[in-house]
Protein backbone atom coordinates (compact mmCIF):
# COMPACT_ATOMS: atom_id res chain seq x y z
CA UNK A 1 0.00 0.00 0.00
CA UNK A 2 2.78 2.71 0.76
CA UNK A 3 5.72 2.85 -1.75
CA UNK A 4 8.13 1.94 0.65
CA UNK A 5 8.91 -1.01 3.27
CA UNK A 6 9.13 -0.72 6.76
CA UNK A 7 12.64 -0.27 8.50
CA UNK A 8 14.41 1.06 11.63
CA UNK A 9 16.90 3.79 11.12
CA UNK A 10 18.88 4.15 14.06
CA UNK A 11 20.60 6.96 14.79
CA UNK A 12 23.49 6.65 17.44
CA UNK A 13 25.95 9.18 18.55
CA UNK A 14 27.36 11.60 21.42
CA UNK A 15 24.39 14.19 22.73
CA UNK A 16 24.88 17.42 20.94
CA UNK A 17 25.63 15.27 17.63
CA UNK A 18 22.21 16.12 16.09
CA UNK A 19 20.74 12.97 15.79
CA UNK A 20 17.09 14.69 17.07
CA UNK A 21 17.51 17.37 14.73
CA UNK A 22 18.57 15.16 11.57
CA UNK A 23 16.02 12.53 12.86
CA UNK A 24 13.07 15.93 12.30
CA UNK A 25 14.47 16.89 9.18
CA UNK A 26 14.43 13.50 7.29
CA UNK A 27 11.05 12.64 8.92
CA UNK A 28 9.64 15.98 7.27
CA UNK A 29 11.34 15.39 3.85
CA UNK A 30 10.43 11.77 3.98
CA UNK A 31 6.71 12.69 4.60
CA UNK A 32 6.83 15.67 1.94
CA UNK A 33 7.18 12.61 -0.39
CA UNK A 34 3.98 10.58 0.97
CA UNK A 35 6.16 8.15 2.53
CA UNK A 36 5.31 7.29 6.21
CA UNK A 37 7.87 8.15 8.86
CA UNK A 38 7.92 8.73 12.27
CA UNK A 39 10.45 9.94 14.97
CA UNK A 40 10.92 7.88 17.83
CA UNK A 41 13.46 10.26 20.10
CA UNK A 42 15.21 9.25 23.30
CA UNK A 43 14.56 12.06 25.26
CA UNK A 44 11.07 11.62 24.67
CA UNK A 45 10.74 8.25 25.13
CA UNK A 46 11.66 9.09 28.86
CA UNK A 47 9.13 10.78 29.69
CA UNK A 48 6.46 8.37 28.60
CA UNK A 49 7.41 4.36 27.67
CA UNK A 50 10.49 4.53 29.63
CA UNK A 51 10.18 7.36 32.47
CA UNK A 52 10.61 4.33 34.85
CA UNK A 53 14.40 4.13 33.67
CA UNK A 54 17.51 5.80 35.12
CA UNK A 55 20.58 6.12 33.10
CA UNK A 56 22.64 3.18 34.54
CA UNK A 57 24.34 0.25 32.20
CA UNK A 58 21.03 -1.61 32.97
CA UNK A 59 18.52 0.72 32.89
CA UNK A 60 20.24 2.06 29.72
CA UNK A 61 19.88 -1.53 28.83
CA UNK A 62 16.51 -1.44 29.07
CA UNK A 63 15.60 1.90 27.75
CA UNK A 64 17.30 0.54 24.27
CA UNK A 65 15.88 -2.99 24.41
CA UNK A 66 12.37 -1.79 24.71
CA UNK A 67 12.87 1.38 22.46
CA UNK A 68 14.33 -1.10 19.75
CA UNK A 69 10.91 -3.37 20.16
CA UNK A 70 8.71 -0.21 19.68
CA UNK A 71 10.87 0.66 16.73
CA UNK A 72 10.01 -2.62 15.69
CA UNK A 73 6.47 -3.17 15.89
CA UNK A 74 6.39 0.27 13.34
CA UNK A 75 8.76 -1.37 11.27
CA UNK A 76 5.95 -4.35 10.88
CA UNK A 77 3.59 -1.62 10.10
CA UNK A 78 5.15 -0.71 7.31
CA UNK A 79 6.88 2.74 9.18
CA UNK A 80 10.11 4.33 8.60
CA UNK A 81 11.15 4.48 12.06
CA UNK A 82 13.53 6.89 12.74
CA UNK A 83 15.09 6.41 16.41
CA UNK A 84 17.71 9.09 17.62
CA UNK A 85 19.18 7.37 20.87
CA UNK A 86 22.70 7.98 22.12
CA UNK A 87 22.51 4.39 23.03
CA UNK A 88 26.71 4.46 23.96
CA UNK A 89 26.63 0.58 24.38
CA UNK A 90 27.37 -1.43 21.40
CA UNK A 91 26.20 -4.61 23.09
CA UNK A 92 22.64 -2.63 23.40
CA UNK A 93 22.80 -1.43 19.81
CA UNK A 94 23.56 -5.19 18.85
CA UNK A 95 20.84 -6.51 20.49
CA UNK A 96 18.76 -4.63 19.05
CA UNK A 97 20.15 -5.55 14.93
CA UNK A 98 20.44 -8.81 16.45
CA UNK A 99 15.85 -8.52 17.38
CA UNK A 100 15.13 -6.71 14.16
CA UNK A 101 18.08 -8.17 11.47
CA UNK A 102 16.41 -7.60 8.36
CA UNK A 103 14.99 -4.08 9.07
CA UNK A 104 17.85 -2.42 11.28
CA UNK A 105 20.12 0.30 9.69
CA UNK A 106 22.70 1.47 12.16
CA UNK A 107 23.30 5.59 11.22
CA UNK A 108 26.06 6.83 13.26
CA UNK A 109 25.57 10.43 13.77
CA UNK A 110 29.52 11.16 14.49
CA UNK A 111 30.69 14.75 15.67
CA UNK A 112 33.94 14.95 17.96
CA UNK A 113 33.08 14.94 21.67
CA UNK A 114 34.94 19.07 21.70
CA UNK A 115 32.61 20.03 18.87
CA UNK A 116 29.74 18.74 20.82
CA UNK A 117 30.42 20.37 24.03
CA UNK A 118 31.36 23.79 22.16
CA UNK A 119 27.76 23.47 20.68
CA UNK A 120 26.01 21.94 24.51
CA UNK A 121 22.53 23.26 22.72
CA UNK A 122 21.30 22.81 26.20
CA UNK A 123 23.94 23.28 28.56
CA UNK A 124 24.32 19.45 29.77
CA UNK A 125 27.98 19.12 29.08
CA UNK A 126 28.46 22.44 31.16
CA UNK A 127 26.41 20.53 34.00
CA UNK A 128 27.83 17.14 33.68
CA UNK A 129 31.70 18.75 33.61
CA UNK A 130 30.60 20.69 36.98
CA UNK A 131 29.25 17.33 38.41
CA UNK A 132 25.35 18.21 38.49
CA UNK A 133 24.62 15.44 35.91
CA UNK A 134 26.30 12.42 36.68
CA UNK A 135 26.81 9.35 34.46
CA UNK A 136 26.97 11.61 30.95
CA UNK A 137 27.91 10.34 27.93
CA UNK A 138 31.12 11.05 26.93
CA UNK A 139 32.40 13.17 29.93
CA UNK A 140 31.29 10.72 33.17
CA UNK A 141 30.03 7.45 30.78
CA UNK A 142 31.64 5.73 27.67
CA UNK A 143 30.35 6.26 24.14
CA UNK A 144 31.14 3.02 22.13
CA UNK A 145 31.30 4.20 18.12
CA UNK A 146 30.02 1.61 15.95
CA UNK A 147 32.53 -0.41 14.51
CA UNK A 148 30.79 -1.12 11.14
CA UNK A 149 27.70 1.23 10.64
CA UNK A 150 25.40 0.87 7.81
CA UNK A 151 25.90 4.87 7.33
CA UNK A 152 28.09 7.58 8.96
CA UNK A 153 26.98 11.05 8.67
CA UNK A 154 29.60 13.46 9.44
CA UNK A 155 27.54 16.02 11.38
CA UNK A 156 30.82 17.64 13.09
CA UNK A 157 31.97 18.39 9.80
CA UNK A 158 28.64 19.13 7.36
CA UNK A 159 26.07 21.02 7.83
CA UNK A 160 22.60 19.85 8.31
CA UNK A 161 21.32 20.41 4.98
CA UNK A 162 24.11 17.73 3.42
CA UNK A 163 23.44 15.64 6.50
CA UNK A 164 19.81 15.48 5.65
CA UNK A 165 20.16 15.33 2.25
CA UNK A 166 22.65 12.28 2.73
CA UNK A 167 20.69 10.54 5.27
CA UNK A 168 17.52 10.78 2.93
CA UNK A 169 19.21 9.48 -0.18
CA UNK A 170 20.15 6.38 1.76
CA UNK A 171 16.60 6.05 2.43
CA UNK A 172 15.18 6.20 -0.17
CA UNK A 173 17.67 3.23 -2.27
CA UNK A 174 17.30 1.09 0.72
CA UNK A 175 13.55 1.33 1.28
CA UNK A 176 11.90 2.20 -1.95
CA UNK A 177 9.72 -0.28 -3.35
CA UNK A 178 8.62 -0.41 -7.25
CA UNK A 179 4.81 -0.05 -8.20
CA UNK A 180 3.54 -0.51 -10.99
CA UNK A 181 1.48 2.17 -12.54
CA UNK B 1 -1.74 13.16 4.43
CA UNK B 2 -3.68 10.01 5.39
CA UNK B 3 -7.76 10.64 5.58
CA UNK B 4 -8.00 9.88 8.61
CA UNK B 5 -6.36 10.92 12.32
CA UNK B 6 -4.11 8.70 14.65
CA UNK B 7 -6.04 7.03 17.69
CA UNK B 8 -6.55 4.22 20.02
CA UNK B 9 -9.38 1.81 19.59
CA UNK B 10 -8.40 -0.74 22.79
CA UNK B 11 -10.08 -3.75 22.21
CA UNK B 12 -10.63 -5.50 26.20
CA UNK B 13 -12.57 -8.80 27.03
CA UNK B 14 -12.32 -12.40 28.62
CA UNK B 15 -9.93 -14.49 26.85
CA UNK B 16 -11.61 -16.10 23.56
CA UNK B 17 -14.12 -13.18 23.63
CA UNK B 18 -12.92 -12.56 20.33
CA UNK B 19 -10.51 -9.41 20.30
CA UNK B 20 -7.65 -10.55 18.30
CA UNK B 21 -9.85 -12.39 15.60
CA UNK B 22 -11.85 -8.89 15.82
CA UNK B 23 -8.59 -6.96 15.41
CA UNK B 24 -7.12 -8.59 12.58
CA UNK B 25 -10.45 -8.46 10.35
CA UNK B 26 -10.85 -4.88 11.19
CA UNK B 27 -7.30 -4.34 10.05
CA UNK B 28 -7.99 -5.90 7.38
CA UNK B 29 -10.68 -3.69 6.01
CA UNK B 30 -9.25 -0.26 6.81
CA UNK B 31 -6.22 -1.60 5.06
CA UNK B 32 -8.59 -2.54 1.67
CA UNK B 33 -9.71 1.53 2.24
CA UNK B 34 -6.58 2.54 2.72
CA UNK B 35 -5.89 3.68 5.93
CA UNK B 36 -2.94 3.12 7.84
CA UNK B 37 -3.84 0.28 10.50
CA UNK B 38 -2.38 -1.63 13.01
CA UNK B 39 -2.68 -4.36 15.51
CA UNK B 40 -1.03 -4.11 18.79
CA UNK B 41 -1.82 -7.98 20.86
CA UNK B 42 -1.49 -8.66 24.33
CA UNK B 43 -0.38 -12.25 23.28
CA UNK B 44 2.64 -11.01 20.99
CA UNK B 45 3.80 -7.80 22.74
CA UNK B 46 4.41 -10.33 25.81
CA UNK B 47 6.70 -12.15 23.31
CA UNK B 48 8.85 -9.05 22.80
CA UNK B 49 8.15 -5.57 24.74
CA UNK B 50 6.81 -7.30 27.92
CA UNK B 51 8.72 -10.65 27.57
CA UNK B 52 9.88 -9.45 31.18
CA UNK B 53 6.33 -9.19 32.69
CA UNK B 54 4.11 -11.82 34.29
CA UNK B 55 0.79 -12.27 34.95
CA UNK B 56 0.52 -10.45 38.67
CA UNK B 57 -1.26 -7.45 39.27
CA UNK B 58 1.49 -5.41 39.44
CA UNK B 59 3.05 -6.86 36.27
CA UNK B 60 -0.47 -6.62 34.40
CA UNK B 61 -0.36 -3.07 35.29
CA UNK B 62 3.20 -2.41 34.13
CA UNK B 63 2.22 -4.39 30.60
CA UNK B 64 -1.34 -2.12 30.42
CA UNK B 65 1.25 1.20 30.67
CA UNK B 66 3.47 0.39 28.41
CA UNK B 67 1.35 -1.13 25.70
CA UNK B 68 -1.11 2.24 26.23
CA UNK B 69 2.55 4.42 25.85
CA UNK B 70 3.09 1.76 22.55
CA UNK B 71 -0.57 2.64 21.41
CA UNK B 72 0.05 6.79 21.92
CA UNK B 73 3.22 6.85 19.95
CA UNK B 74 0.97 4.80 17.24
CA UNK B 75 -1.79 7.75 17.23
CA UNK B 76 1.06 10.27 17.09
CA UNK B 77 2.39 8.83 13.86
CA UNK B 78 -1.25 9.04 12.61
CA UNK B 79 -2.32 5.39 12.37
CA UNK B 80 -5.25 3.53 14.29
CA UNK B 81 -3.80 1.69 16.83
CA UNK B 82 -6.10 -1.61 17.27
CA UNK B 83 -5.11 -3.40 20.52
CA UNK B 84 -6.44 -6.40 21.47
CA UNK B 85 -5.56 -6.94 25.50
CA UNK B 86 -7.63 -8.65 27.95
CA UNK B 87 -6.65 -5.70 30.24
CA UNK B 88 -8.67 -7.03 33.49
CA UNK B 89 -8.49 -3.77 35.55
CA UNK B 90 -10.76 -0.99 35.00
CA UNK B 91 -7.58 0.88 37.17
CA UNK B 92 -4.77 -0.25 34.32
CA UNK B 93 -6.97 0.91 31.21
CA UNK B 94 -8.24 4.27 32.83
CA UNK B 95 -4.72 4.97 33.04
CA UNK B 96 -4.15 4.81 29.59
CA UNK B 97 -7.06 6.69 28.65
CA UNK B 98 -5.60 9.43 31.17
CA UNK B 99 -2.64 9.59 29.41
CA UNK B 100 -3.88 9.52 25.55
CA UNK B 101 -7.48 10.96 26.61
CA UNK B 102 -8.11 12.46 22.80
CA UNK B 103 -7.03 9.66 21.28
CA UNK B 104 -8.93 6.88 23.51
CA UNK B 105 -12.05 4.94 22.77
CA UNK B 106 -12.93 1.65 24.66
CA UNK B 107 -14.30 -0.99 23.13
CA UNK B 108 -16.07 -3.70 25.05
CA UNK B 109 -15.67 -7.29 23.39
CA UNK B 110 -18.19 -8.57 25.47
CA UNK B 111 -19.23 -12.21 25.85
CA UNK B 112 -20.03 -14.35 28.80
CA UNK B 113 -17.57 -16.56 30.70
CA UNK B 114 -19.54 -19.96 30.16
CA UNK B 115 -19.37 -18.80 26.00
CA UNK B 116 -15.75 -18.66 26.43
CA UNK B 117 -15.31 -21.31 28.47
CA UNK B 118 -16.94 -22.93 26.25
CA UNK B 119 -15.11 -21.84 22.68
CA UNK B 120 -11.86 -22.27 24.49
CA UNK B 121 -10.16 -22.19 21.21
CA UNK B 122 -6.20 -22.12 23.07
CA UNK B 123 -7.32 -25.09 25.58
CA UNK B 124 -6.78 -22.24 28.24
CA UNK B 125 -9.27 -22.30 29.91
CA UNK B 126 -9.23 -26.02 30.64
CA UNK B 127 -5.60 -25.95 32.05
CA UNK B 128 -6.95 -23.07 34.22
CA UNK B 129 -9.52 -24.86 35.69
CA UNK B 130 -7.58 -27.62 36.12
CA UNK B 131 -4.63 -25.24 38.36
CA UNK B 132 -2.16 -25.94 35.36
CA UNK B 133 -2.66 -21.64 34.51
CA UNK B 134 -2.73 -19.71 37.83
CA UNK B 135 -3.61 -16.58 37.57
CA UNK B 136 -5.95 -17.04 34.61
CA UNK B 137 -8.68 -13.98 33.89
CA UNK B 138 -12.15 -15.05 34.77
CA UNK B 139 -11.28 -18.38 36.63
CA UNK B 140 -8.61 -16.95 39.37
CA UNK B 141 -8.07 -13.54 38.85
CA UNK B 142 -10.94 -11.30 37.91
CA UNK B 143 -12.28 -9.14 35.28
CA UNK B 144 -13.64 -5.87 35.65
CA UNK B 145 -16.05 -5.13 32.50
CA UNK B 146 -15.90 -1.04 31.33
CA UNK B 147 -18.52 0.46 33.33
CA UNK B 148 -18.62 3.53 30.11
CA UNK B 149 -17.04 2.46 27.22
CA UNK B 150 -17.35 4.03 24.21
CA UNK B 151 -18.55 1.12 22.27
CA UNK B 152 -19.82 -2.45 23.15
CA UNK B 153 -19.81 -5.74 21.00
CA UNK B 154 -21.65 -8.61 22.06
CA UNK B 155 -18.95 -10.43 20.32
CA UNK B 156 -21.40 -13.80 22.57
CA UNK B 157 -24.11 -12.87 20.48
CA UNK B 158 -23.61 -11.60 17.32
CA UNK B 159 -21.40 -13.49 14.28
CA UNK B 160 -18.14 -12.29 13.65
CA UNK B 161 -19.30 -10.62 10.23
CA UNK B 162 -21.64 -8.47 11.84
CA UNK B 163 -19.26 -7.25 14.82
CA UNK B 164 -15.82 -6.48 12.28
CA UNK B 165 -18.91 -4.38 10.51
CA UNK B 166 -19.97 -2.32 13.48
CA UNK B 167 -16.57 -2.03 14.61
CA UNK B 168 -15.24 -0.64 11.16
CA UNK B 169 -18.37 1.84 11.15
CA UNK B 170 -17.52 3.25 14.24
CA UNK B 171 -14.21 3.80 13.13
CA UNK B 172 -15.16 5.54 10.01
CA UNK B 173 -17.21 7.86 11.60
CA UNK B 174 -14.90 8.64 14.61
CA UNK B 175 -11.65 8.79 12.42
CA UNK B 176 -12.37 9.67 8.84
CA UNK B 177 -10.87 13.10 7.93
CA UNK B 178 -12.56 15.45 5.27
CA UNK B 179 -10.22 15.78 2.21
CA UNK B 180 -10.50 18.75 -0.08
CA UNK B 181 -10.69 16.87 -3.74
Amino acid sequence: MNRHCGGILWLTGLSGAGKSTLARELERVLRARGWQAFVLDGDALRTGLNADLGFSPQDRAENIRRSGEVAGLFAQAGIIAICAFISPYRADRDRVRAAHAAAFHEIHVSAPLEVCEARDPKGLYRRARSGEIAQFTGISAPYEPPLAPELEIPSGRWPLERCVVQLARYTERRFALAVAA
